[in-house]
């Protein structure tokens, strides 16, 4: 017969159920299985004496070994889980699972390890086995939540004409910045991983696409140990033609994050409250936006937080957090736009108004989260323009694409790791499915 | 006002259009312009006399540049493009473009050039300005219908229960067969390309997650050059557990492809007749399969194409071209699964039953667009299956997700270029949004 999921189980009648063991008890006459797959838990009960033949598998059974059991399912109140059991008359072991090399327990209690509270062993220990880590109720949820929450930004886009892409990920160019760049050995030479689809989403502006999106990896060979830092990461990364200002870009994402937003909370809210402690708030629209120097005037006045002199025209992780606490207070909001970024601090393809960047940083519950402009369209501007920053040799390709006509275009990126870390609150090391440091590149 | 695609204008109102300047011919009175959008194409005409303002600004345009214009759209029988022309009052020069370094000419007349008819030069020439070659209506096209073909695979999977992840792309392992991998500077020591997600996308398996897509790059250092090889393209990947036999796999990528098909018929079926030739054959349920052993016969006896001794147990491409006719003619059928694939020429982690690996491949329209396949499972069976392939070392790390319990699982990867190409009768390197070979690296 056909597998049924746990949460499809029927009353009353015969089902096959197949999963992992979550926990096993194996008494005289009567042994206890709770069985887990992606969609439940369910309790699976056996009449020891009423089938014998099934002692001999009984006695190999072990945690997180993975059966095939079949059998009717009855109403049983005093079983906690779901109020039903499945007498298992048939038992088949896919695998047997070796003893764990650690214990899950602390997930099965749903008590959710927070971020900046982890024990640095513990967690290389779980990170080394990430398989068996996974195997919670709270990391599935955290996957399906991610995957729906990017599934609905994708669906936002596709129903505004945006095309997806596929952009190269080895490039012959060093990228932007020159640092945190990782290298490959491509045949006779050096190819490097891009940091950002940056240059090839606006290529595809020059290549007439009009409006497009991607959803992919990015590298950074960057030395930072935080909780919200990677190696590699996943962005979602869209850019659009035919824009008057970046207000229209700030526009775009507002309405994709709210979007997003209330659709994961029709379907997800009461597990994400429950496990996670973090209920969605939908936020109304427009966001609040504030220029960077009266963000700093309102820090000060507030809480006393000065920005040092070295990061001024920018924010720190501190100010950032801040954030959160301010949109808060004035506006009731969980989001807040910050522009008017000083040129210094800013990439040198925003457009400039005079002097000032025409773009922003979005912050949500005290971390940034995009960085999104207008994009400087016109070649001898933004040739001037990376001129002045001391780039030359290394985007002379990019400038190329400005040369034979161009629209006037804008977008941002959001890094769907960053965005699920936030939504749950974890760390981004327990947000990816596999996560990469300098040091970490297994499994 | 706000820009209008110029699918969506309106006969009888005032309209702003934006696009590249696909033609134009400014004569002592009138000037004549066609724009093109992602949308379509447009004639913009402009009397002179009316407005001598514009006659600067029409002196300085060139083909490619990008501009707003606004007036009234009227009907007019004459005009060939739509019966329809805005009449300008106002042009707004975006961005003027430079003498283009080759012309588009072909692509305009509908010519599309077919795979295997390329020149070199020329070709080179036109992917150095990909952005610019990406600027006709075929190539729109093409990336519209990939676009949407991918949502639709997409679609079809989120529905039944799949979970899109995202897996690393720089792993610690060599890969699979050790060749033709590319190796990356990972601070103090190497790291690699991911050759396809396989490892991770079965390690997803032991960790729960039931039923995975995930739809990334994939790297090959391999000196492949043919009208189908790339150094970099974009897997669609699928995995999932609880299968009772690879017929589970084979039934999943028949109805996934099915479903794709029927949708991207729907939409674009009339486009690319018209502009490809190559209209969409909606395949009949279940696709027809066959034994290696058999096909070897049928292609003998029917072509007298004799299989060489060393191949024996695989494909040739030759042989793969020979499907296409013979499963036209013996299925009238453009799919065909073969099976039953000698253990030596397949994968260590096919499941095998009675020493047959449980894993086939999928030709469409003459071409290799699948491997799939039930996986082994248990543990001891995999590692010996590794070994006698004399791999030990390299896939350790991943012998380890099946000691902590495993279901039974398949799965399958699609090539979505090559999907692409196949579509629209293309070359890959046509077919690609950016193209990757040994000596390219740029744009």
């Amino acid at each position: 017969m056909d597998r049924c999921f746990i949460r499809d189980v029927k009353v009353g009648e015969r089902n096959k159920l197949q999963g992992y063991i979550e926990n096993f008890r194996n008494k005289r006459s009567m042994a206890f299985i709770v069985l887990r797959d992606i969609s439940g838990n369910f309790q699976v009960t056996v009449n020891k004496e009423e089938h014998p033949e099934l002692n001999e598998i009984l006695d190999e059974l072990r945690q997180d070994s993975f059966i095939s059991v079949e059998g009717e399912v009855i109403e049983n109140s005093y079983v906690k889980l779901n109020g039903m059991e499945l007498l298992a008359d048939s038992i088949v072991v896919e695998s047997i699972a070796d003893v764990l090399p650690f214990t899950r327990l602390e997930k099965q209690k749903g008590q959710v390890q927070k971020k900046g509270n982890i024990d640095e062993a513990e967690y290389d220990l779980r990170m080394n086995y990430r398989w068996i880590d996974l195997r919670s109720e709270t990391n599935q949820l955290m996957f399906k939540v991610q995957s729906y929450m990017v599934a609905c930004m994708r669906n936002f886009l596709l129903e505004r004409d945006f095309i997806e892409i596929h952009s190269p990920k080895i490039t012959g160019a060093e990228s932007e910045s020159g640092a945190g760049v990782f290298s490959v050995d491509y045949f006779e030479r050096k190819g490097y991983l891009i940091q950002s689809p940056q240059f090839y989403k606006q290529m595809a502006m020059t290549s007439g696409l009009d409006r497009i999106f991607e959803v992919g990896p990015v590298f950074r060979a960057e030395k930072s140990h935080t909780s919200k830092h990677a190696t590699e990461f996943t962005c979602f990364d869209l850019e659009f033609s035919h824009i008057e200002s970046v207000e229209d870009v700030m526009r775009m994402e507002e309405e994709l994050l709210t979007d997003m937003l209330t659709r994961v909370a029709a379907k997800y809210n009461d597990k994400l409250t429950e496990i996670f402690g973090t209920p969605i708030v939908v936020p109304t629209l427009p966001f609040p936006r504030i220029k960077l120097a009266d963000l700093y005037v309102e820090l000060e006045n507030r809480y006393g937080y000065v920005i040092p002199e070295a990061d001024r025209g920018d924010l720190t992780t501190e100010a950032e957090r801040l954030c959160a606490k301010f949109a808060q207070e004035k506006y009731g909001h969980e989001f807040l736009f910050v522009t008017d970024y000083s040129a210094a601090k800013r990439a040198f393809y925003h457009m400039r108004k005079d002097g000032v960047p025409q773009g922003y940083d979005l912050i949500w519950r005290g971390c940034e989260i995009t960085t999104g402009a207008q994009r400087e369209h016109r070649y001898e501007i933004l040739k001037q323009q990376a001129e002045e920053k001391g780039l030359k040799k290394d985007v002379e390709f990019y400038l190329e694409f400005f040369r034979y006509g161009a629209p006037t275009h804008g977008g941002f990126g959001l890094g769907i790791d960053r965005l699920t870390m936030l939504l749950t609150d974890q760390s981004i090391k327990d947000a990816m499915f596999i996560f990469r440091d300098p040091e970490r590149l297994n499994p």
